[in-house]
């Protein structure tokens, strides 16, 4: 794993989750880095994304925090205020200003942070930071994830994209419980960040479902330690959004209990918001899901998934390719049942729906809808 | 059961099914009947629903025909003529007009049904007719349900209201694939069953929700055979209107590997649109779904559905209440987890969420969502 310079990453067991699981992160940045962060549109927003919000407005940002284990979600007041004396300590540790901390958490809503654990916690946190660290860090943020999510980039000059995310549930378009932190040793102004980072989270954090839920808490900062002068702006900029579609794939691969990630494309709608509509309402069926994991081509449920809204539309006119084979033209199957369902067997499918309504697409990401999603959500307090 | 006066019923099996399953089911009007319908919303409308459509504005009906198995949805050109030539078959063996008879489908889209089984299983469907038949009726029209579903009821001055109804899986508010008939030998006219029809679909059936999935067969009749004179109509129509509810009631109940049903009541809104639209984010959300499954009082999964949509609620002024238990108020719970627990264990649980925000309110009914839902989803053909 390539790791970008001027980062230092640490991750311990602070006693938030049970004994010795590693639930706390850190990333300190050795120089004065440039940051921006987006937030979920969730109008019920966590502490750590309220103060999020302020604090990414500073000038510098030289650290972020991650709890997993706890939301800090629906705590009010008291919530926000255990945040900021938890940031004031680590600040006095790092010897830098507490808003130049990024905070974000994950984990079960409506429960405080052990404020007084987590604060022992930070010495030991702040020791352990090391550049190898990463590995703790992914380790750390993980909650109802399979495995960690870390994808790294080198651009043709040396420039280093190092992006940790975490996901599972919970994750619909516009984010859900995700958080991803995208660093980089490329030297990058605020504006020019945020505009890249925006772009980039509509073509990936933007465009992934598992079960339409989305979260309180969804964070995803990028900070830059400013290190390496980036000369090829089109590879940066290109590389960076890999590392962002990479990650948003692992999420939805990683979706609770799914077994494989489907890409659902629109092409042909009259608006792209018909597209994005059209695409979301395919990709939230669980009709569809399941039909998906039960490796059924039960093309009817995708049809029906179409009309849900009332959108005009000829099912005569309406064409379906899966993995770019002919699947549905004028309502008839043109590919054996047999051969279909070998490649609804494939771990990644692309489902291609073409209307014939306008010029305009959307494409988005969904995982099968499984047994395994109930079990995980119907014991597992998240 | 009490049936109303003036109709038949019957219900073979024509082969469209597993040989010996009935799948054909049939309602014959001994007079000239009075009808009315309410039909999906979905853009993707089976053919019998397009005929439906049509057939509903005829002054007189004299049968409905319905068949589980295949829904004829997606079939085209082809499907509507099939749909067609079946009730032209059946118009003659009864002596009526072809447009005095009403269709309705379930079962798998995109299949074209067997036109000549169906049409040779006739003469035995109308030989089998007899007042004492609905039960085979509501066998006939059964998918996934594990039971059928009949309600009756009579009024102060003897006038009966049957409702036979089957549902499970693909509902969602605006109906779903789910068919209703009802039947009443009170004496009543179109314009006035139109609005008693409309007015109590409002109220049941358009308020239950399984999967947010829309299907697109959803069809009820209602269905006068003009006997008795009502006398008592606030009576009547009360009772009509608890026919459709506790049929809605049942469908969720019956919802695909549903263990209970769940009234998500949302009050104290800022317009009936909002209070709508809360308790449906809830009402679908599938981690609510999965905690109610699971027995568990995560309120915190409640806060970020309702937050979901970005309507800026404070989530310090949110009161839950479960059974009519304090369970959630500034934040902090207000009942023992363990007593939450037992009330989650019931078969019938009402969530009350209270909003200081206006005076509006909604319901809805939902269910949890449970293994079994994937299960029957991932390897039935429907």
């Amino acid at each position: 794993m390539n790791v970008p310079e001027g980062f230092l990453f640490s991750g311990v067991a602070s006693g938030i989750r049970k004994k010795g699981r590693l639930d706390l992160g850190l990333i300190y940045c050795e120089e004065k880095g440039v940051s921006w962060g987006i937030f979920t549109k969730n109008s019920v927003k966590a502490a750590p994304v309220i103060i999020g919000k302020k604090h990414i407005k500073n000038p510098v940002t030289r650290a972020i925090l991650v709890n997993s284990g706890i939301a800090n979600a629906c705590t009010g007041r008291e919530g926000l205020e255990r945040a900021e004396r938890i940031l004031k300590a680590l600040s006095e540790h790092l010897s830098i200003k507490t808003e130049e901390i990024l905070p974000a958490s994950t984990g079960v809503i409506g429960e405080q942070l052990p404020e007084e654990r987590i604060i022992a916690s930070l010495p030991e946190l702040v020791k352990r930071l090391s550049p190898s660290g990463y590995a703790d860090f992914a380790q750390a943020i993980m909650t109802t994830d399979t495995f960690p999510k870390m994808v790294s980039k080198v651009t043709q000059d040396g420039v280093v994209i190092l992006g940790i995310a975490k996901g599972a549930g919970m994750i619909a378009p516009n984010m859900a419980t995700m958080l991803a932190f995208i660093l980089t040793d490329g030297k990058i102004d605020k504006e020019d960040l945020k505009r890249l980072l925006s772009k980039a989270v509509e073509e990936s954090f933007n465009r992934i479902t598992v079960d339409g839920d989305t979260s309180t808490n969804d964070t995803v900062y990028a900070l830059s330690s400013q290190k390496k002068e980036i000369k090829a702006w089109e590879d940066f900029s290109k590389k960076f959004q890999d590392v962002l579609y990479e990650l948003s794939k692992m999420i939805v691969k990683d979706g609770e209990g799914a077994s494989k990630v489907i890409k659902i494309v629109v092409k042909g709608a009259k608006t792209k918001e018909e597209a994005k509509i059209l695409s979301q309402d395919v990709a939230n069926s669980p009709l569809v899901k399941t039909a998906f994991y039960g490796e059924d081509p039960n093309w009817g449920r995708i049809m029906a998934a179409l009309g849900k809204r009332g959108i005009s539309l000829d099912p005569e006119e309406v064409e379906i390719y899966l993995n770019g084979i002919p699947w549905i033209k004028n309502l008839i199957p043109q590919t054996e049942e047999e051969i279909l369902k070998k490649e609804m067997q494939k771990n990644e499918i692309e489902l291609l729906i073409k209307l014939k309504r306008g010029k305009q697409s959307y494409w988005i990401l969904t995982c099968d809808l499984t047994e395994e999603y109930i079990r995980i959500n119907a014991s597992y307090r998240s």
